[in-house]
């Protein structure tokens, strides 16, 4: 099994306003630093899992709609939690969706997305692209 | 699947008094930096693995039992080897333990303990919650 | 010359509302990096610059005041910008205060504090308390 | 299940001659940082994955036949790419021909290595001894 | 003192063709890390040292002169070891060129630009510009 | 100015028996991460501020007569207490030495020796070598 990660972050506020949060109840931010990893099972002919180069465009076009925002108005999350774990997830699905148009895309079994929140705390979500 | 980790560290004197640790067997010390890991297949209302607070907490206690010690002289360890593949499992297997009492711990699949002891070399245990 | 650094973070929302700032003129958010160096030119009798755990409380204390908050709506920050340099002079000024009243804080000649706010950029203010 | 990790790094020059690969396709270079998983599901009496000594020099020896080389005439690598992707293929195949004549070899049930070629993007290749 | 930094990566061939550099005299390559520092007594108007948009763009440019190369064909190496201090000094003269024709380059103070070549080595050069 | 930096670690135990050190007066141990640097004003005739495999191989020199040690009984360090300060003024003193005998050693303006305890502490000392 083989995968490629790229690297990028983007930088947010928002709230989390349940009880559960504490002192995260309160509009604060973030620097999210999110790893984006595909999985594939063989390498296609140019001996890679993906185009390196689309595999970052992918990742910066989707991180570039939450970059520089308020998520508490973004209106992806209207009405949903904005937690490390529920944006891993929205990276995750996003970037697939926008590979489901690339060819190397459909030879994907799964897309992982790590994202840091600070240097003692990050989350991940995996995609699996088989089911 | 989703996965939510803390990262905390403890610093420890032992010694690994078999001749397979060539220099190791005298007595020395580490720095172990733990990265604590909780699997789980959906998020919680709260759109999140686990407390995060509730988590740090967890590992903490658990760290706490093993910072500023000599594990040569600590009775968790008595006969034992304490290698770092050796503090992952009982870091993982402690925190497992811990959680029992806790209402997320229950939805959880899986820890995984990663000990780094060096910028060169770290282990990992994963312990399955499902079995 | 020695110094002692330690580090902590800090989670923040704020908006830099200045045409030169782009993109980061709209409500946004960071995790900044705080690493606080002490500076001091010989050792106390401890062979320490500082009681660590001293140094700890201090820069912790300090960076309560901004953790989870807006800082467009601190009262610090009123009319000012909230740029990483204006805020690592913050913190410097503010840590050299609360030393003021601490044996060990007579003797050092500086203060250095790097704020990093994503994996490719940071900035560092120095105060010198010599002067 | 079990993993100890060791890291080296190696410093190569090699270009990717097909029109995908852009501006790599001209001779350039790169330091590959080297993270070597052996996997075990139990530990062995001394309660290791594996001899870390023994896993570095394996490492060690695998990473000198490429440190220091143009790849592009590197007789094993002749009418290959030499992607990150395909050398964190090689380097695993190498390791585990290796441990073939090591006791504790056997025991493993997979090598994983992931290849940073720099901060931003790196790529792992799992090799399952399992099967 | 303020200063501020960007880091950026390049990844190039080399040889450098002394005795001294033992196996280092082949071609092989490297990625380079580059920190470039800017150095300045007071903030501008902004409250910054420098726009963080031009000093990226301003590195960017630099080091997209070196990003992909053969250095042992660049002409500006001509005849010169392209080692990483002189690398360093190489970069930090260049961004300083570039900097002269723009309004808060002639309040900086200094440039200091680190390269890190592996996990293990790096090299700093300070350039002071108030000479 | 130039500097190059080597970074290499050790592994010791120890205690600081002062009461201003609380629980760090029991045995326990570190992982020291020592990052030593070298300065000079201009480069030798390789463009280097020194042989970077003579700086490793004099850090290693000195660091193997820490690692895997008690520093509670090591000669070197009778009466003394073992802080990270001290550790750091020790190494930079005995790497100074062992570059007396060293052509590009009398270049030298000056070392420095970070040492990293933990990934939130490390201490620096600063050797001037041109008094």
């Amino acid at each position: 099994m083989f995968s490629l990660t790229v690297r990028r972050h983007f930088m947010i506020a928002h709230s989390l306003p349940r009880e559960a949060f504490g002192p995260a109840q309160a509009l604060h931010g973030a620097t999210f630093v999110a790893e984006v990893s595909f999985r594939r099972r063989a390498l296609n002919d140019d001996a890679i899992v993906l185009d390196i180069g689309a595999a970052g465009s992918i990742v910066e076009e989707v991180l570039a709609g939450l970059n520089y925002r308020n998520l508490d108005e973004h209106p992806d999350f209207e009405g949903r939690l904005t937690t490390t774990e529920a944006l891993g997830e929205y990276i995750a699905q996003s970037v697939a969706t926008k590979l489901k148009g690339h060819d190397d895309g459909r030879e994907l079994t799964g897309i992982d997305v790590t994202l840091r929140e600070n240097p003692d705390a990050w989350a991940t979500y995996s995609l699996d692209l088989t089911a």
